[in-house]
């Protein structure tokens, strides 16, 4: 496949306030990329080129990260991840049933785990202590920790998703992530020792390490 | 492909209440299913059966569908579309491109769309009124009026997502209907015949009637 050979480019931020870095979505491509031995060059815009319109082309949604590697231009970090993953033995298994498994845990990270840690965070860090968002917080970290149970059974011994590490792994753990201002992953021991698993990863510490280091701060 | 050659097995509720009827999930399984020509057979479970071992080990969640084909069992509509998309012309392009393009819709759909519809959803359908919705509700119809502006802008003059019907349009189409409860895609013309066209395929109403069908009422 001739465009797997391509360096391809990650549109991601200039910068994003403090209690967002590290986690823009920016780093499971990276995070991908590296555990694929590819090297990548990264393109960053500011907040007022992801509303226009040569942006809105390659983004729908003006958000990061937009992906491009020779004609193709790709967004959704979790349909990035599945093209790189195709081509990557290190983040995809050959068989083919184990890939259809690999790409259910993909979409179980992004469809059934990311929206109800989602629905919290837009109450931590997105709410600035509204009333609706006190009222509503017990039921949203219940609903989150049910589901949390239920991947910590679901991952049982397994040191990883689907047995041996893959791209749906780097979609859980970025994920989980993004409770790291709260103790809610800690309350499972299973899951928590996953996720130390995940982040430990040579790919996803160098990853983690130059998103923080890309931000250039804005002007005064 | 021998798998592709097997009838699989699509796992769906006995009975959900009536504002649930015709939205539950395992309509895309049976969508995409007669979008390619396949024959399938449907095993309903009952809310006793969700919590059981045997089914957790099927679906993780305890939530519908699950999917059987052979010894391949997957769970996430997403992947289980996926899967039969990737065996089915009518349903993937050919072209490695327009594939990660339609699959880039894919997520687009469940991860960039559907969350800004269920928030709005959950305070509608779910919360009973309380008042931090009340309060909520505004915030998160703005928010997703954005969203599918967004989304119409994507769609341009295509009749499709990515021009040609894919399994990312089952997706969209079926995120897009459970906002049935409200006049919001209507206020997007574009996208609201979209939707219409979607909804008008044979296999859209036939697997919208054959889940309203379905359904057996629970014993008083």
């Amino acid at each position: 496949m001739t465009s797997a050979q391509s360096v391809p480019t990650i549109v991601a931020f200039q910068w994003v306030p403090e209690f967002a870095q590290g986690l823009v979505r920016d780093i499971r491509v990276r995070w991908a990329l590296q555990e694929a031995g590819r090297s990548y060059q990264v393109r960053q815009i500011t907040r007022d080129d992801q509303t226009t319109p040569a942006y809105r082309a390659l983004q729908p949604f003006g958000q990061v990260p937009a992906y491009e590697e020779g004609a193709l231009i790709l967004f959704e970090s979790g349909a990035i991840l599945h093209h790189i993953a195709s081509s990557s033995p290190a983040l995809m298994p050959d068989d083919p049933a184990e890939r259809a498994r690999t790409v259910t845990w993909m979409f179980a990270a992004l469809n059934s785990v990311e929206p109800y840690v989602t629905s919290l965070n837009e109450i931590d860090l997105f709410s600035g202590g509204a009333a609706w968002g006190q009222e509503r917080r017990p039921a949203v970290v219940a609903r989150l920790e049910k589901r949390l149970a239920e991947l910590q059974d679901a991952l049982g011994d397994g040191p990883y998703l689907v047995g041996r590490f893959t791209v749906a792994d780097i979609l859980m753990a970025t994920v989980l992530r993004t409770l790291r201002h709260t103790d809610i992953v800690a309350r499972f021991p299973a899951l928590n020792a996953y996720l130390d698993r995940c982040n430990a990863r040579p790919a996803a510490r160098e990853s983690l390490k130059e998103q923080l280091a890309s931000f250039v701060a804005p002007q005064a």
